[in-house]
């Protein structure tokens, strides 16, 4: 898209807007502001932003000391704790890149990352060194390891090499860094997108990407030194949704949730109370659990005020209501991708709606994913790419546009349909906006159903589905039909208790929201149903498994 | 100061951050917010976002159809009202730059701006055409004026030529206007600075500047489409101190005050509680004429949660207390400059400061200028350039740099000195840093007294003066003294009711505050107190009216 350039404003040329700089001012204003980080052992390891700033940059010196570059790439492989937030600053500080790992993705697919990124150190948490060894073989330009331990280097049991401690490089290097002056179109981090198909793609950051982004959450949400943000949210996914970034801008009080699983949140939710936490962000089934503790409690907790950022999938209404009568928390519907950096909608109402609408209606609302944050540019475009109009009902693929989007993908020229010539990233989700700019997400454009042609939403079907009592999980794919193109399939896994459940009792309640038509053919009982690596339903292996379930038929 | 390249993010370029992307976004989301303007006559005309940008775009075919081109500059000498506000986006949305006219200023300086920028047009109010009409013999590079008026063209009665009407010029164009991408470092508009000494000098405000700054804002405001921001301060000065940016940003109701003086505030102040404002900005004269107001309102107003940004010069403890006692509106003292886009500083208490400090600590800590907000760098350095700690003691000339501090003045390269080679803006102010981070200014650089070799604060001094019951106004400067090198002096302007107060009553009420060699030699009564054309007393024309006062003595 070509750029007009107008009367010049300045000659001198720009600030760079760099993290460090962001890091500086936080430093300069709110030095005192607490860091709280769980450790292994479920104890708070409690310290200053200031004393984070001086490893920062004790940081930045040991990995020079230890041969790192403006431009190298260092992999990051960590659960969410102080040592991963000092990284977030110290590693892309000295104009490195951050290369941020899924642990949880599969060998050859973490091997290819790691690869493809050219990363040449790994920075790894000791819990997690079983990952880095499973990789050793697949990743021959690995230089060097350093591990996140309290523990002498010389008692760590492992075949990485070589390897140095993170603590003990700290102790030894100076507290003083002069940070280069970093182009703001540097890359702060990658991230890689774990898609359904093809080999996993990088996501470069720019230092500008991120800062913008940052500052406009702290704008939008808003985000205050007031606030105690709770990082729930993985550290290596999509930069850990954009809170280690907004709370540094604000000064917020951090708090890291070290490392966690559904059966942790128990302890954790007690944090969030006993913190007085005020913003947080987790995928619905992680609210989910923390709600049915809540209900448990006998002195409630009071929320009032807080906002909990849901994401990933569209969170029942039933949580939401449920957070908010029986402690008064906020859940708010935001949507993103790794492309598009995590957040590009919130759901808050507007004041004129809040009067305009009765309450049931509102919360409604609260279902559809928000608007689109300013900042951005949004298209809603059909399949031959006309753009479709803001009326709440034409429903199309996402376009995105905007300082924190991405434009390409790092070294992967079979990708580029994912973007257009003027800019936008294809999100591959289909949705519909509606005209006060509310963004209603459908289905994965891959995952919509297309029966006789008309179109079946698969979210929507897993949704009433899930929403039946005796459900736990379920999916639903459009499989190969001989006569109408595709038929939905559903996967359908009972919870405890419903073990007598009938496929004529999931079809009836299904019935009373969908067309005869469209319900599926097939419905079958499962007893676990494939995720991908992030946890989402993996229907590429769904469709595989069932493809002939109704050619056979 | 050297850019250091990293590793290339993204090869695809940046989304530019300008402000008619900031304005479309504003249109997505909250087309429906109102926006008010108080008219001439005094009542108030209502429309939406969404009206006003279908007139932003009727102004941008209407500025292209009479010959307005990418990079052209137009002078706007208008009153705060929706028609400056559409000209705020409409007119630099075209690529040309807003060149802000103070309506204040001398004709010959006024000319001197017009001229110095190559303005070709000048869109003017009504009711300022004398403003226009005093500079046609000395602007020959003008080739049309837009007047903005209800009236019929004809009925207007000037020697301006040619001449349009801004009303009729929209009403035939079209209401839809295909923006161009323009590049973010194209200026946006210029306001030049009218300091004391020399001639005006040009700021060149570039699109991201703005952008940048009004993100700032809205964050660290914070602003949001709940609040309702009163647009007090004439846009003519330094972009109206962001509001009209930031609000936008944020999606907030917009009230503009129309042409006013201190004589209107009663009818403001009404406007200000029927609207329910929620975010104003003045200097401490306005604030205190509407405290007066509210004083005698029989049923005070509650201002609960009410930010009045307060800058231009220190606001007095009651003016802070009194809004804080008589209403709950909270006085939140900024700092700025031309150079540094008004928003510099903000002062707002942190969390421990609320725990640690007494009530009357914290009403003292109200006196400073607030922390540099984040986004700048700070440094303050002694008089060989040396940098000085953040003691809150050490007092030296403050230097800013940030995304929206300039670097350099528009074609005026004797001006050089006000910029560091590094990209620092010298401010001219002195002040001190605390280690929270807390400015205090404590004088221009240039009206420090020095004093046998001490140095005596005259802001310090004027409001001393300024907090006895009998002083309406102050100024205190430093005379050339043959012995101590210089020595203060005062003029005070009595306020009514206290004509017998004496130089000894002054004299001694300075004494319980300052050292006995601090004190004026002459302290005199005077009428009236020059002032500049932006309001701020005029030290040089001081000065040099007293210049011999104590060689003669």
């Amino acid at each position: 898209m070509k750029i007009v350039k107008g009367f010049p404003a300045d000659p001198e040329g720009n600030y760079q807007l760099n993290m460090i700089n962001m890091m500086k001012h936080a430093i300069r204003n709110f030095s005192r502001q607490e860091i709280i980080s769980r450790k292994m052992d479920g104890t708070l390891f409690r310290y200053t932003y200031r004393d984070s700033y001086e490893r920062m940059q004790r940081l930045a010196n040991a990995l020079n000391s230890i041969g790192v570059k403006v431009g190298d790439r260092v992999g990051v492989l960590a659960w969410n704790h102080h040592q991963h937030y000092e990284i977030y600053y110290g590693l892309p500080g000295t104009g490195a890149v951050m290369v941020s790992l899924n642990l949880r993705l599969a060998p050859q697919d973490l091997a290819y990352v790691i690869n493809h990124s050219g990363a040449k150190l790994i920075i790894v948490d000791e819990d997690l060194l079983n990952v880095a060894e499973s990789i050793v073989s697949l990743c021959k330009l690995i230089k060097g390891y350093i591990i996140i331990t309290d523990k002498d280097i010389n008692e760590i049991d492992t075949n990485l090499k070589p390897i140095y401690g993170y603590e003990a490089l700290l102790a030894k290097a100076s507290p003083i860094f002069e940070w280069p002056n970093l182009d703001e179109n540097s890359a702060y981090a990658a991230c890689y997108t774990t898609g359904t198909t093809g080999k996993p793609k990088g996501v470069y950051y720019s230092h500008r990407n991120v800062y913008i982004q940052a500052l406009m959450f702290a704008a939008q949400l808003p985000m205050s030194v007031n606030d105690v943000v709770f990082q729930l949210v993985p550290m290596f996914h999509v930069l850990g949704w954009s809170k280690p970034q907004a709370a540094t801008y604000a000064g917020a009080k951090l708090i890291f949730s070290g490392k966690w699983n559904l059966d942790d949140l128990e302890e954790l939710t007690e944090i969030m109370v006993q913190e007085k936490v005020t913003v947080s962000a987790a995928v619905p089934a992680v609210f989910m659990a923390m709600l049915e503790f809540i209900r448990k409690m006998e002195n409630k907790p009071d929320l009032t005020g807080t906002r909990l950022i849901c994401g990933g999938s569209e969170p029942p209404i039933a949580l939401m209501r449920g957070f908010w009568d029986e402690c008064g928390g906020e859940i708010i519907h935001s949507y993103g991708s790794t492309e598009a950096m995590a957040i590009t909608t919130l759901n808050f109402f507007k004041p004129w709606l809040k009067t305009e609408l009765s309450e049931e209606n509102l919360w409604d609302l609260k279902k559809k994913q928000g608007t689109i944050v300013s900042g951005l540019d949004v298209k809603i475009i059909d399949e031959k790419a006309n753009q479709l109009p803001h009326d709440g009902k034409s429903s199309g693929e996402i376009l995105l546009r905007g300082p924190w989007i991405t434009r390409s993908y790092y070294n992967a020229p079979e990708a580029k349909d994912s973007f257009t010539e003027d800019g936008y990233f294809k999100s591959g989700d289909a949705g519909s906006l509606d005209p006060e700019g509310y963004l209603k997400i459908t289905d994965r454009i891959k995952d919509v159903i297309k029966s006789g042609g008309e179109w079946i939403s698969s979210i929507d079907m897993e949704n009433t589905l899930m929403s039946h009592p005796g459900v736990l999980e379920a999916a639903v794919v459009g499989i190969q039909h001989p006569k109408w193109d595709e038929r939905p399939l559903a996967l359908v896994v009972k919870r405890k208790g419903f073990e007598s459940m009938s496929i004529d009792e999931i079809r009836d309640h299904l019935a009373k929201s969908f067309a005869k038509w469209q319900i599926p053919d097939e419905i079958i009982f499962v007893n676990s149903i494939p995720r991908t690596s992030v946890g989402k339903l993996n229907k590429k292996v769904i469709r595989m498994e069932y493809k002939d379930i109704y050619i056979k038929s």
